[in-house]
């Protein structure tokens, strides 16, 4: 059980329904999931990270599935039970398939294995790598 | 300095060659970069860490360039400083924009603070996010 | 469950007797946690690690309520579960109120990405930063 | 060297401006560091990330000096560089001593530590860490 | 849950059950654990992470225990659950014994405080540590 | 450069002189590394972690060699640059060749692999691994 309890719309603040509103318009969907539910205890910080999310999150240069496995990538390599599954059910959603999640838990555990034998061998970065991504 | 020094291609024996010449082959260049030539000390996790590397990162269900932005959101998870820039310019190869990179360190930044935010509050995992991946 | 069972005082040997012992004079209650009762299993353990609990969470230059947030903040970004619980309870025991714990949380997320934007950037360590800390 | 050049002030655009000019206020210095100028070059990420961290670190329930401990307690577990000199400094400007530093690096040694010991006897939670943190 | 079931050997494609049949082999044991049933959604993954296990934790220049208490205190560290369960088996299966595991414990724990005062100070490496491995 | 200054033998206060004492006679040189020398900057910190450290380290139920190569592995997961190198020669001393430091290496990788396979698929720990270490 969280430390915290789950906030319901019934009882939340007008700033938390807010919240609760646009999470609702812009996924298009009622339901609201225990993470903002949770956040909801602490207004500012819901308000702060939705708005990150909802921003960040957003298609851009990236589209919005590729965004959704980065972020199942990042929580896959940190072991964040939450954030496994509710990034897997929202790449599911976004178009990823079964075949897609398999092929994506290969690219991070072989990222997971060579990022500790290039540290582990302490190995130089190439010079033509320094290169910086703009001129 | 790398704790064992990088073989050239000169100074290898025949089963480094070999995996050196398919590295070439696949990427189309003469250069090989300071990651393998560390690992040729070992010329078993030379052979099955380029294997598996051709294998996991050439496109299937997921593009190479996606492959490629997952691998560099690990590495900067793990703070892999080689990774970090042997990633970049890969992706950057097949395509990632300035633009692009940009997109994903936010991407990866966001995906870290809500990992803790998930882990600290002790956020309990919705039930309708259990479900399998496939039926 | 753990992989060795807890070890109740009653059945504890004498050199594990004398660190309860402490544990419950320094604590002034009886209880004693299952993180203690495990390590007794290893005794050198249990008393190396008790005394230095002792020694470093006891107030000095930095009060014992600040000591157990950042505990809390370290167990968090590495996601102890217990670690989180215990030093949570411990924290709320010291004075935290849940006001000052959701502010801990949204400090630790916000570091944790912070990280990641400074090292996936790879930036560059300004001059004036570098200066030691004492003279 | 950063994979993007620092922007300077003289260069920015008028939306980076709005934020260098308020980093300048809230600091009350005219220098801005290498993280900021850096980000700057994804405008959007700069103004969220300095908002964010003007709202979260500004003195509330946590006085300003224990949140730049938290944060640098962060950046010590996470290895990152930049922001653990970054940290220290701004700690130092408010009011951290190095008598203090040394009793933080303690109490994160110590942490990280035990959240392995928690973790790989597989300690389970005692019942009475798990009450919620507020009634 | 897994995120996809267990595949059992008798509805498993050819392909799967020669992986589960080398494993039975090597391990002289009819049992096979959810870890290669679960990768055995993806053969490709389960081929040659079963390949790369089978060649690494082979006794070589180490032998096979130590091979096993280095795999359970790098699972330690990151905190895999599943890992540390079944490395736990594995090394008591080639003779790690319950004295043997609360002294890896120890070292985990002393290797991870160590590692962030090390970070955390900055400390620099010293000269004669740079040394390579090899002449 | 560490954020606070190695401390020489020369200008050493009697406590720390006590320390160094012990390193040097249990070393059997009179060499001491900056770990120990920044760190006694805090002498408490100092005398706790170098006791720890000839505790922990001495051949027990591990011999010497393996406990540098399970420390080696864990600072290599943990990216801990200094402790690479001075346990990379800590190990050296005691024993390990360089195709050992190569085996340790691949274990490190293939470790850090698999920990997110498992964690990523969310596999279930096998009920006879959860078997207790000890009746």
């Amino acid at each position: 059980m969280a430390l915290v309890p789950p906030i319901e719309y019934e009882t939340a603040s007008p700033e938390v329904r807010t919240v609760y509103d646009d999470i609702r318009a812009t996924r298009k969907t009622d339901w609201i999931n225990n993470f903002w539910k949770v956040l909801a205890n602490d207004p500012a910080t819901l308000e702060r990270t939705w708005t990150a999310a909802k921003e960040v999150m957003a298609p851009g240069e990236l589209d919005a599935l590729t965004k959704e496995l980065v972020y199942l990538a990042v929580s896959v390599t940190n072991n964040c039970e939450y954030c496994i599954h509710s990034h897997t059910a929202a790449a599911r959603a976004k178009g990823m398939t079964p075949a897609m999640f398999k092929e994506l838990m290969a690219v991070v555990a072989l990222a997971n294995a060579t990022n500790r034998l290039a540290n582990g061998y302490r190995i130089d970065v190439d010079e033509r790598f320094r290169a910086p991504l703009e001129p």
